[in-house]
Order: C-alpha cells, then structure tokens, then sequence
C-alpha cells in the first residue's frame, strides 16, 4: 500500500527506428539495466530494460513513428537519479532525431498505491490529480463510502463513493443551489433533500432533511468551513435535520398538504446512465422530483444540481424527465465552475407552469 | 503521431502472491498473450504479457503487497475488448483476494501521441487532463509556441509555450486582474502590459502595450468569446495597441514623465524559479516592477497576476522584490478560481505608500 510507481512518457516521432533505438539501448546499458526485445508481430519495437530497485523502462516504437518510453520505479529509489536518467533520454532522442520531431511530451509521474490517492476522476471522465496532502476521514456507513481528504488550495473536499461532492472552497455551488444570492429567504420554509456536508443550511435555511448520520458525522469535524456549527444541533431555532429516507418524509407531507416556498435538492447527481429504463437511479430521481414538485407552493422554487456540463446527453434525458412530471413545470440552467470540481457544473431551477 | 497508447493501473493488495499470480496468468494464456517473468533482483513479481495487435500487459506485485495491471495497447485496438479484459482481470482479483484487498483503483486511460494533447499540467505540477476536442491555430512565433484548442466546457483555450494562458470561459480572470468590479475605468488612463489575448482590452480601456502580433492575430480569429471585435484594430476611439517591446516604451514614458491611473502587467506569470539571483526572469519582472509604479500616478492602482495558489514560495520570493522597488509599496492579494486552470490563482493589486 506504501510504493508507489511512477511513469513518464515521451512522444517522438523516430523516423529512423533501428538507429535511434541502438542509440537509446547505450544509456540502458550504462545503467546496467537488463534488456529484453519483444516479438509484437509486426506491430513495432518492443523492448524492456529492468534496473536495480526494480526500475522499469518500456520502450516502444510504433510502426507510424510514435516512440514511448515508459519508466516505472518503486517507492524508495532515488527520485533525483530517476530524472537524470530521463533528461539524459531525452537529450539522447533529441540529438538522434533533431529536427524530425514533431512533439516531445514529458508527463508528470502518475504515482499508485500511496497512503493518499490523489486521481479523482471528473464525472466526464477525464483523469485529474488533486493537490491532496492527507486523508483526514475515510469511513463506510451503511450507505457508502464517506472520505474527507485535505487539499492544499481547495480545503477538505468530502467524497462520497469516489465522486467529489464538496470542498470548503466551493461556496460557488452552494450559492448556484440557492439561486445564486437572487432570492430572499427570509420568512420562507424550505426544504433540504441531501446537503448532509451542511453547506445549504449553513447558508441560512428552515428544515433540512437527509439520511445519512456518518456524512453529517464527518462534516461536522472536518468542514466546518462549509457547514459552520449548523451540524452541531439537529434541531435548532429555525431549522432542523432529519436523518431519515427522504421519500416517506415527502409523501407525509404530501398528505398533510405540507408545502415549503424553497424545494432545494442536494441528494445525487443526475445519473450518468443513458438508458433510464434500465436504471433504478432514473426512477428514484423522477420519485423525488415528483414528490417535491407537490410539496412546492404554486410561486415557489425547486434547485437542483444536474450534472457535468460535458455530459449533455445525460442532461438531455433528465430535461425529458422534467416534461413528464405529474405537474407541468418549466425550468431554467446555469453552468457554474466549482472550484474543487475540475469540470463546469450545471444547476437547475425549476418552477410550476 | 497518429498512434497512441492506453495505461489502466489497478492497485490491489496481493496477499498471496504465487496463488494471485497463477490465477491471472490463465487469462493472459486464454488472450494468447505471451509471458516473460523478469528478475527483479528481489523487488517483487514482474512479469510482461505480449498479445495481439501490439497489446502490452505489464503485471508487477511489489513486496510490499502492491499489485499493478498495466496496459498498453495501440490505436486501432478494440477498446471494447480491451475494457472487457481488464473487467476480467478486476473480478478475478477481486476473486482470488476476497476480502483481502485494501483498495482497487481503475484509472483512465492515458492517450499519448494523439492528433489533439489533452494534458497540460498545472503550474504546481499535477497531471490533468483537458477536455480538448481539436486543434484550432498551432503556430510559432519569433518568441514563443502559440496554441489555440477548444474544449468543449472552456471554449477555446490560449496556450503560450505548454502554458494555459486564458479560454473563453475565464471572464474571471480578466476580472480579477482588472479589481473585480471594484474600479471605475471612466475617463481614466490605462496602461495594459501584455493582454495579447484581447480579454482586459474588451473590458474596456484605454491604451494597450504588448509584443507578440501572432498572438494576437491567432486571438483576433479564434478567441473572441474573450477579445470581441477590440483587436480587429490596432487603434480604435479610446485605445492603442503597440505591438512593441514594452521596456523602451515603458523607459520613454517615464522620460516624459505620461503616467497612468491605472497599470494592469498581464505579460507573464511570476516565474516559477525559487533561485532569483540565477533568473533572468526575475531581473526582468523587477525592471517592469520598477518602471510600472514610475509610471502610475499617485493614486493609481497597479494589478497583476500572481501564480498557482498552491506556489507559496514563488509567492513569497514575488512579495519579498516588492519590499526591494525603488519607490515603496503595499499590496493586497486575492485568490480566484479561474475556470480553466483547474487551480486557484493569486492576484495582487499595488499601490504606492
């Protein structure tokens, strides 16, 4: 759990393949490195070169000249020799193939298997390195997966099942879920779904309710510069929490004629699957927006968080949700930047027609 | 050029090595892949898997208990097949540890030596990945390497040497660097040094220095999300643009003793060098430094950027050559979140004592 590995890439073009790779093999040898060449059928130059302290060099030509040299290393080995070795590369490829190189790219070291796991995938999928320096909660509940991790620029970002859902320095998503500071809350009732890490409810609100006690738990501790003290209580003068399944709390207020000027829903991201009838996510989400559309009063108004402005197929599909809603609704969308999310976010303002 | 290469890592804890080894090696044999076992020396299991099409599967168990899958394979592979083999080697580990695994990590495939790059690391080192679709404008100047890419979130993106300078999306950028709403521009002098990108300019002001032509021809066309119709001429009712060197123009200004209300220096970062003695870029951002307040009048408000919010020592070394002006100064700093650095940004904004 404690090594690490770390890989480098280079993309060259080496046009002249037999040359540049007898040129490369010397370094090789001088590191006392052992070589093994791959039959790939046909498909380019192979080789492997294993170092001391498990150091690993791929080395690949393509047939269309793409020229990869992967450098893998253990924790441990010393980091300094490790540049040198590819800055000599480097050097080496450039002085063999002058001016017929078309890019050069060193990436940064992709390191696995270390205490803190910096690659947090955005929801469109694109691999993303934090700035984590430590994992300040990791804990499963009932439900999932609940981490708070401390990000160097961001604050502690909490993640729920590996997706990113809030750090301290997201403010922004906490004001696109409010409105964005358009509305007066003052006198109104409103109604939380989800927001256990408290940002809404620090922001000033009247009821909140949501399920999960552990993320409410960890949020308390460990980011309190989203949630302040309002997780402190559950009950306070103007507001309480309710660790409960949302959707019976509804449906009670649905028969009692309960109704609230703010429906704010902070549950879960719009779900990334395009096939809705296949996918219960789809019909726990037009539950809940069902049920919350009846709570809301005839002026009122429904925020919710979508998606990845990137993911405009799955944004589609809920926006055809929202025309099939047992009462007729209109809406409007944002894209925001949150901070701590790498990607553009969208969020959703809905109202009856 | 055309060729890339896929890397998906997984970290597991391999317990039992031998036994976790023998159950993968069946799935490689079923793919016909052919295995070569390394002497490592002692650092742990290595073992290489070549297949069909130029597949490359790399399987290492360290000794401390950290197993890595990489695999590579080239373009025109069946990506399908690929996501299925890996699919089957994450259940057969899952299978073979049982409960014995502290954490099983699957990351996005690495694409390397494609059409359109998509990684551009941040200025405090992290690898990410862009959500870039096609190359608008790559093209070389006498100074430097000017790129334009669209993302899809962003717009399209000014990339100057491997450095994202500004996209479509990053009016808070320019905001930032003009005070954030703060100032009245009405009626004043303005004095711009850099902006090539035409953003700040668009926000309208007065007189505008800068030095690359090709960076603002690539702009003009390609990012007028940023710039508007502004850079279609070099001189419109209210402002100039000097395609010049601005230390001369910066040196006859202060000859003439014409100051400004307001400079804003949106020529470069701060450079990232923690060595200022051995910099040249140091020495030169202390003689814009210097001859930039000579210029500001009285009153006057001089902004500029700063670097990632995550450099403090460049930070700090940046705040100390404030200290060393031939006129004395304070400053004030704010952090940003600018959409398309994917890391927070300073901003300072000067002022004589």
């Amino acid at each position: 759990r404690q090594s690490a590995s770390y890989m480098i890439g280079f993309n060259g073009q080496a046009a002249d393949c037999p040359t540049t790779v007898h040129g490369l093999q010397s370094i090789f040898q001088e590191q006392e490195m052992t070589e093994t060449v791959h039959d790939t059928e046909g498909h380019g130059y192979l080789a492997t070169f294993i170092g001391k302290n498990g150091r690993l060099v791929i080395l690949r030509v393509t047939a269309l000249g793409l020229l990869t040299i992967d450098l893998q290393c253990c924790e441990g080995d010393n980091i300094v020799q490790v540049e040198n070795l590819l800055n000599t590369l480097e050097e080496k490829l450039r002085s063999l193939l002058h001016g017929n190189i078309k890019r050069v790219k060193r990436l940064p070291a992709l390191t696995r298997g270390a205490a803190v796991d910096r690659y947090w995938p955005t929801a469109d999928g694109r691999l993303v390195e934090y700035d984590i320096d430590r994992v300040v909660y990791d804990e499963d509940s009932a439900y999932q997966n609940i981490k708070i991790m401390h990000s160097r620029q961001f604050g502690n970002i909490l993640i729920l099942n590996g997706d990113v859902n809030l750090a301290e320095s997201d403010l922004p998503y906490t004001q696109a879920i409010m409105g964005r500071g358009k509305e007066n809350y003052a006198g109104k009732e409103v109604l939380i779904l989800g927001g256990g890490d408290g940002g809404i409810l620090a922001e000033a609100v009247k009821l909140n309710v949501y399920i999960d006690q552990m993320v409410i738990d960890g949020c308390r501790t460990h980011m309190r510069k989203a949630c302040g003290s309002v997780l402190d209580n559950l009950k306070g003068e103007c507001y309480q929490v309710l660790v409960e399944d949302c959707v019976p709390v509804l449906k009670k207020y649905v028969e009692e004629g309960k109704t609230f000027d703010y429906v704010i829903n902070d549950l879960t991201a719009v779900p990334i699957s395009t096939a809705p009838e296949e996918d219960s996510t789809w019909e726990f989400l037009q539950l809940i927006l069902d049920l919350s559309i009846k709570v809301l009063r005839p002026t009122g108004k429904y925020f919710t968080q979508g998606n990845s402005a990137n993911l405009t197929e799955t944004l589609a599909l809920y926006e055809e949700q929202l025309g099939r809603l047992s009462c007729p609704v209109d809406f409007s969308k944002e894209v925001v930047c949150v901070p701590s999310y790498m990607e553009l976010w969208v969020f959703y303002t809905i109202w009856k027609k």
